[in-house]
């Protein structure tokens, strides 16, 4: 029997996408390239997916486990060789333990229908992202997820209590813990989060929940000169301690082109200033919040550190404050094709870094080039986005090392939170040392020695 | 030359200790007993005890890397055939990093010394514990260590950002990162922590810190009745959110026995009550912090979850208080010899769970056992200690089975936070699955093949 009707019999008719159906859907999100796998496998449940695996392992054959396709370095391509795992079948939301605040969840649901779930106990999930509605909880798990509120909550990492993978020989790691504190031998778990799945393919998890906060308070704010923005963040986290959860800065240049070139939004503050910050605290005293927000942004002005502020008087202020700084839309149609970067560095390093990349940019491309920055200040964690004319993969190449090679001298890394993928390969040295690198080829032989899982993704074909 | 030769030629004469001088060393740290190794190797830096393992590693040299000897769980006994690597001429804090708020600081550093260097610049470190003037950062590190204020800024896992550790064949893996976010490749220092210097021996790391909290809000509550313990705890967390930094809880047998019968305290509360909470609540602004902690409290009291309540006044009080939960002394004269459990559990199964063990030891020994519970129920992580009379072996053997067997119906753990060590090597597959520990397997044998790391933890001796 072949591979394909061996695995026929394990997931049905249904189950089981070969030929022009294959190349009928999206490889990412957007929809801009087609899948480029010569099946698509949909599983329904961790069994199915470990029986395909042992198939697969017998035969040697190199899958892809994909997600909601959100992903932005190329690290759920397929190529014709190999089979891409679909997780569109095991979107089920399994329970919700209110009382220990945990959630159980299948790899294909979307993160958007867990934060509804949540809320409707009262709950709510620590990682939030622009790309909620689409990006999948397993996809999340296998990039370790960042987001919004990271500085309040932590990554996908802190969020997750357990995890069941697939290893490539089938066999089902299920350490679905759901305890806060477990000191029981290896943490597991955390081989499987971030590693793009290249070491097992996430099936399941057990989330952390917390309470849904009482207060919510929004505000964006002006600021000139990166040493009062500097300012402005260690003020708000020590007088806003634990309520702060977002500080979210983006550049002139990023909030002039999506508040106001773009016409779509009303800018709630005018152009012309340095830095924009969308701050939020949320807590569970709403009277008191909002009164302490609003005398750190008063401190602010009087001290001389902002220029200007606001705070949102409703609901619907709030989201179309976050509507401006989630506006992918706009960046893609007035900038793309460009070159997006996610990087972190050192905060006391940071304003000479944009500064150096302003100057270097313009020193290439003079007025030929655009570029916008904006980030999680907290963390940081910067998104650069910088878009060359003409636009040639000698430009996409020359930009990356313009912006890569001196976060080496800094600490800093190539990739805060998207990942590795294929796109970041290269460049990964950058950011780890020979002997760290080493070591993930180690683990990855140890783990996939027929290198059968995410082929090339982070560590490049000779691994596994 | 010989392996001890070589050795002392990288250490220097004071770096090598053999023969009586071994003996003379203890092998805990209340001085019970003796270190049993053939020698401790004290290296002064990374690229020493890099030198040292290449050349345990060619000699087959069993280690055992050993830290404040703090720990309860037999995590770093030494036999005759094995040489203790010691840390206690690596003790500097390299680093503080104020605006990134982050430390560098070598594994034999004291975790007190951490918080005195921190504080010295308005700052502090997420993790602390009872043992915290004796324990080191290294051995914290290499156990995950979890302590008082988990439910606020997490395990040791959370706080620690970067790592360097010397493999079992002498490679040095720095992976000092300092960023809050790095998704570049495989996050490797999660391989070590917790991994109780099985997989490789810790040496540096970065840690991360956090504005001292400008409030601190101390309270001790009195409770009858499971069901309104976990009410407290809910509203509390509510209430107070980010704010609750501890929520203690002592059964009444502990707090009796170390608040009165000790004679060493002043009791807060009177005797009686079924549950002591030790509440504490950080934040940024003390008027508020303090009078939304007498709220709550008056709030438990009012709707009947609470029959008594005290806020402390005064440093002093709030010290008096956590002596008496962090009094170890005091139980160890009164009810050692003793098994002692860190166990973790589901809340809604905690009080089922402890009132079936209550039963189960009176069955088994009428009024000759004692035993007290204590634990962080934020976390579902309780302390049991349990004294049977007469003390041997075979009772010792017999308790374990008691507390330990109904933790596989709950899905509860047998190590929240001390670890696994030797002593609950048998009990692990109560809390892990064959799976689980199987891959726990690999991974010892890709890392240290010749098994020479810590020989016999966690795993058992066949591992690596």
């Amino acid at each position: 029997m072949d591979l394909f009707e061996a695995i026929r019999e394990v997931v049905g008719e249904a189950g089981l996408i070969v030929g022009d159906d294959v190349r009928a859907r999206p490889a990412d999100w957007q929809g801009r390239a087609q899948c480029g796998a010569m099946a698509v496998v949909r599983p329904r449940t961790t069994s199915e997916l470990s029986a395909i695996m042992k198939l697969c392992h017998q035969a040697r054959q190199p899958v892809v486990p994909a997600g909601g396709l959100t992903g932005l370095v190329h690290g759920v391509d397929a190529q014709e060789n190999e089979v891409q795992i679909s997780f569109e079948r095991m979107r089920a939301i399994e329970s919700i333990d209110v009382i220990g605040m945990t959630m159980v969840v299948e790899a294909g649901v979307p993160l958007q229908s867990v934060h509804e779930a949540a809320a409707k106990h009262g709950l709510a999930f620590g990682v939030d992202l622009g790309a909620r509605g689409s990006c999948s909880i397993g996809g999340n798990i296998s990039t370790n997820a960042g987001g919004n509120t990271v500085i309040r909550y932590g990554m996908m990492r802190e969020n997750v209590l357990g995890l069941e993978v697939v290893l490539a020989d089938g066999t089902i790691i299920s350490s679905m813990n759901a305890l806060l504190k477990n000191n029981a031998g290896y943490d597991l778990k955390h081989l499987f989060i971030g590693s793009e799945g290249t070491l097992g393919i996430v099936t399941r998890a057990v989330l952390r929940l917390r309470p849904i906060p009482a207060s919510e308070t929004t505000a964006i704010l002006a600021i000139n000169g990166f040493d009062n923005l500097a300012d402005v963040f260690g003020l708000a986290s020590r007088r806003l301690g634990g309520l702060l959860s977002s500080f979210e800065v983006m550049w002139r240049e990023g909030y002039e082109l999506v508040a106001i070139e773009s016409g779509r939004h009303q800018a709630p503050l005018a152009g012309g200033y340095d830095f924009y910050v969308l701050l939020e605290a949320t807590g569970t005293d709403p009277d008191h919040d909002a009164a302490l927000v609003e005398a750190v942004l008063g401190e602010c002005l009087e001290q001389g550190l902002a220029e200007d502020a606001v705070i949102a008087s409703s609901k619907t202020q709030r989201n179309a404050m976050w509507e401006i700084r989630e506006d992918s839309q706009t960046v893609r149609q007035i900038l793309f094709p460009a070159s997006v970067f996610d990087v972190s560095l050192p905060l006391a390093t940071m304003n000479d870094f944009i500064e150096a990349l302003r100057a270097s940019l313009h020193a290439e491309w003079g007025d030929q080039v655009r570029f916008i920055v904006y980030g999680h200040i907290g963390d940081g964690n910067l998104h650069i986005i910088v878009s060359p004319r003409p636009w040639s993969p000698e430009a996409r190449r020359r930009v990356e090392e313009i912006v890569y090679k001196p976060l080496a001298a800094i600490n800093g890394s190539v990739s805060a939170e998207h990942g590795i993928g294929l796109e970041k390969r290269e460049w990964l040295s950058i950011s780890r040392t020979a002997q760290e690198i080493a070591l993930m080829k180690q683990l990855k032989a140890a783990l996939d020695p027929f290198g059968l899982l995410n082929p090339g993704k982070v560590l490049g074909e000779e691994a596994g």
